[in-house]
């Protein structure tokens, strides 16, 4: 089986992308998509972000063998009973939220008998809203595919191969240990860029133009993804308390360690330490996540 | 004033950098190096990072009216020493440590009686070694010199030419006011850095494979400046102590009070912090200390 119709509800950064790369990489299918805001709808059809762009939920997905629930974490619940009643008794529901468990509880009360195969594609940049999306987001980033115990093994085969057609590469994972991985993949790090950029922002003694000059000695690389969309994040948090208060809690005594090597003066532990960490930068470079070049190859996968 | 004949000591990231810089915005000005390293400087003649890379320090400077020492923070008190017999009369002695008051007392203490200004471009990558630097490495980044209460003002005049001519902007600043100021800009953002990448290679129920794996969910941002050179970061940490573990524990503060706002799911205050953070980014990109483009701009600056 092949999906031949794909309904994208939300058409911010990961809805408008993922509506984009159908057209380029899978043309013969189908796209529609609605999004909440009547603003965002318009500028959608502006930039074709879907064949068609409807003006309720329920019609966006009437047609649709594959329904992707691009809204934040939070907002999956309501949208999932909004698009319910007009839903094909074939139908996939699947979405791109950060946190699993959470989003699979949601969306399995929501729509009862519906299969329901929850996904997360690992990509995306600070921006957000219409404008943001592009075809080749998921180039060479991986897809984490969380299917419940019950699901159909075509429906989950289908699904993987729709990412990977869009340029991804997928993996199958339990929803916990997915929550685990990102927290502190991605999780952690967002939280922690939040932080120091807003604990800049309050210092007396030091100007925020000052903050601002001198960001290119490392704060700026903080900045970008304290940029990334506050209401997604949000809910990432809310919906992944678990594992991110857990991996914050071992940050913060191995931070706490570096302080006291800091405070006594223990210049041994410190190079130790900063040692370690070059080994793994090698190793994403290696893995092709990121890029040894000035521009860390980001170049490759501009769009906009 | 200005100067005719440039030492740099040390010819790694900085000390190569500038050593081509000089070449290709100032080509009536001679340039000799030497570095403790015998392969570095092998590598140096090589690349022609200076004119003359000398077999000793002091052949090195005999004839330099600026030297310009490009050591790890903790190696300048040794290499001013080094030097120290050598120095023509009228020289001055500067360096791109990046912490002052540290520098500017074991310069001061090494060379009684020579001319000492420092200065810190603050620019960078987080690759190091003879084959990191490039000429362009100063482009649009601030250089702020840190002159002593006594010093001429000609000379710092000379000083700051020099480093405009190399394509930075230059700004004066008390010393202690510029380690308060890099300490929240650059230290602490690499402290964490080099914490959370640590974190994540000791989690038991994660592998690392899936750390480097899932990393362009945020974390990969974080393992560029955690690769940066050990050494110097060692002594940056120890150098600058009291403004490094003050910025700590306001960074720790505010981490405890989000950490808090997610436990007890209080999720305006997550939406409130995450809001304000996205204008800090906006002024830098405004101010030219990063790029909006996918690849941060960093294009223009490529080097090698």
């Amino acid at each position: 089986m092949s999906f031949r119709s794909v309904a994208i509800i939300g058409l911010g950064l990961l809805g408008g992308s993922t509506g984009l790369a159908v057209q380029k990489f899978l043309p013969d299918v189908q796209t529609t998509g609605w999004d909440a805001n009547p603003e965002t709808r318009a500028r959608a059809t502006e930039r074709g972000l879907v064949h068609t762009v409807h003006d309720s939920a329920e019609d966006a997905v009437r047609d649709a063998d594959l329904v992707i629930l691009c809204v934040p974490v939070g907002a999956m619940g309501a949208a999932a009973a909004a698009i319910a009643p007009a839903l094909r008794a074939d139908v996939v529901v699947s979405d791109v939220g950060s946190s699993k468990q959470f989003v699979a509880k949601a969306l399995a009360e929501a729509l009862p008998g519906v299969a329901v195969i929850p996904a997360h594609p690992v990509a995306g940049t600070e921006r957000s809203g219409p404008d943001a999306g592009f075809a080749t987001l998921f180039q060479k980033r991986w897809c984490i595919i969380t299917p419940p115990a019950d699901a159909d093994p075509a429906q989950v085969a289908a699904l993987s191969q729709f990412w990977e057609a869009l340029g991804a590469k997928v993996e199958l994972m339990d929803a916990q240990h997915h929550d685990l991985v990102l927290a502190v993949t991605s999780h952690l790090p967002h939280l922690i860029a939040y932080t120091i950029v807003g604990t800049a922002d309050d210092l007396e003694g030091v100007t925020q133009s000052e903050v601002i000059k001198y960001s290119a000695g490392g704060f700026r690389d903080f900045t970008r993804i304290a940029a990334s969309d506050p209401t997604m994040w949000r809910d990432v948090f809310l919906s992944n308390k678990d594992a991110v208060l857990e991996m914050l809690q071992r940050f913060t005594e191995d931070l706490t360690a570096l302080q006291r090597s800091i405070r006594v003066g223990d210049g041994q532990a410190l190079f130790d330490q900063f040692s370690r960490t070059r080994a793994i930068r090698r190793s994403i470079i290696e893995e092709g996540q990121d890029d040894a070049r000035p521009d860390f190859g980001r170049s490759d996968h501009a769009g906009s």
